[in-house]
């Protein structure tokens, strides 16, 4: 059985075939221009290639309540065209599967649940520091919703005084995605994150923040593994210096198997920046 | 059929017989000293009531996780005599009967869920802010444990400026609890809390950290009802001050049928100091 994969993005489209395994057959990516240019493309793509169910991993917000009339739709993003747009809707219509739906972080972490370094581990998060910065989050096995769905990038963690910037958020002058973005970065020191690799004051404040976030969801969430993606992580160095401020800020608070092994505890995502379309395609084997 | 419930806590020890209506039959208290005597009231309280099983509510931390070989522990608690004290295995063996377990927030949460303000709720959370500040929280209907349990007290929420006090948490020095539980009210302003009711800047900095923390809690676990309760929740004039802190520190990025209506989203323990102990009971009822 071959199944449809689309990673949802504000900037592009990664349109996926894969098999029940987890193997590629295929592969194309679109911009996200208007919903019906873009839209019109990722169906062309689908068609005729005989899916048996679509997953989509979606930028948002979104909303994901089965029982809401606007299940499936995203909601009050602010990319023009796309505001109260019925994605789920729209794909079940023209390709006539089933339709698998969840917030693009949330797909991100079901890859590494289900392929990646998360296989087997009942609750985790993940979490993307680029662009923007959010998180998915799994308990006992199952992605987290609630009333909407986690937004961990919003959470207010206090900016350092030492910190001459500015948050980029429009909504939080303290936020963790105001404050510790790629805009973030790139507007406080006046340049792109990958330009700064070599200046350390750069990475110890932006690990000051990372380090303080994790603590936080680790205080609220209690995961049993803390995987990081997005543009800004590939910047290696950050992790031994994250690992140490968590440390510093957890203070031996708690204190468990786990996070007296930090290496193994706050991780890189493990599978290639392909998370998300894993993920993506997990969504449409378990769609009904 | 009747169950026992015990509340424990570091300063006393409810404990009762219910019904699985939760209604008491009969109800006694107990000071915490030592396990060696404290059990053994508890333990003589309840022989002979014909319980068919036992829940527990317990301050902690304590460990959930049945797979371990300390399950049903009180781990690492700096209450003197009680750490590594294995008091579902105690009482099991002594009354011979299936014992539940959980923390004490999640307990309150429990009693909230069943019989209060939290019935029918899938995605709740409970938090309480009194000697120390704590929360319970449910996902899709199940406590959540995690890699070890909730410790929504010890978020870092950053200490405001304008706070000339200091945090009185021994492990960090800008959480939630070192800067907002009764203890540091009581150091910052030279009283305790309920000899200040008629202080207004006493109750605006309360609510702004408590509103803060609220706002993060939702980014985090988007829960669909949060319930607040603990000695310094008692003073009713937070509330109002709380829902207008967590409007502006939201400043409109989560916006939902419940957000919009804050007086029914955030509100107080519904169960007038009893939803721990029915907690307890429900543990005990739910016991296997």
């Amino acid at each position: 059985m071959n199944y449809g994969a689309i990673e949802a993005g504000g900037t592009k489209m990664v349109c996926a075939v894969g098999d029940e395994n987890g193997k590629f057959l295929d592969r194309a990516i679109f911009p996200t221009t208007t919903p019906s240019e873009t839209i019109k493309l990722i169906i062309d793509y689908f068609k005729n290639k005989d899916i048996s169910a679509v997953g989509i991993a979606c930028f948002g917000p979104v909303d994901l309540d089965k029982s809401s009339k606007t299940y499936g739709y995203i909601t009050s993003t602010p990319k023009r065209g796309w505001e109260n747009f019925d994605i789920v809707g729209t794909v079940k219509r023209e390709l006539g599967v089933p339709v698998g739906f969840d917030t693009d972080v949330n797909g991100s972490l079901l890859g590494e649940a289900t392929y990646g370094c998360a296989k087997g581990v009942s609750d985790a998060i993940y979490i993307t520091v680029g662009t923007g910065i959010g998180g998915g989050v799994m308990v006992n096995g199952k992605l987290l919703h609630g009333m909407l769905h986690p937004e961990l990038g919003h959470m207010r963690i206090g900016k350092r005084d030492s910190d001459q910037g500015k948050s980029v958020c429009p909504f939080h002058d303290d936020c963790f995605e105001g404050l510790a973005s790629g805009p973030s970065i790139e507007s406080r020191w006046g340049k792109k994150a990958d330009l700064l690799a070599d200046d350390e004051s750069v990475w110890k404040l932006e690990a000051e923040y990372i380090g303080t976030a994790l603590v936080n969801y680790c205080m609220c969430l209690s995961p049993k593994k803390i995987i990081l993606g997005g543009g800004v992580m590939h910047q290696k160095q950050l992790f031994p210096l994250i690992r140490k401020v968590f440390k510093e800020k957890n203070n031996g608070y708690i204190s468990t198997e786990l996070t007296r092994n930090l290496d193994e505890y706050i991780v890189p995502a493990s599978l290639n920046d392909d998370q998300g379309i894993l993920g993506a395609l997990k969504l449409a084997m378990d769609a009904d």
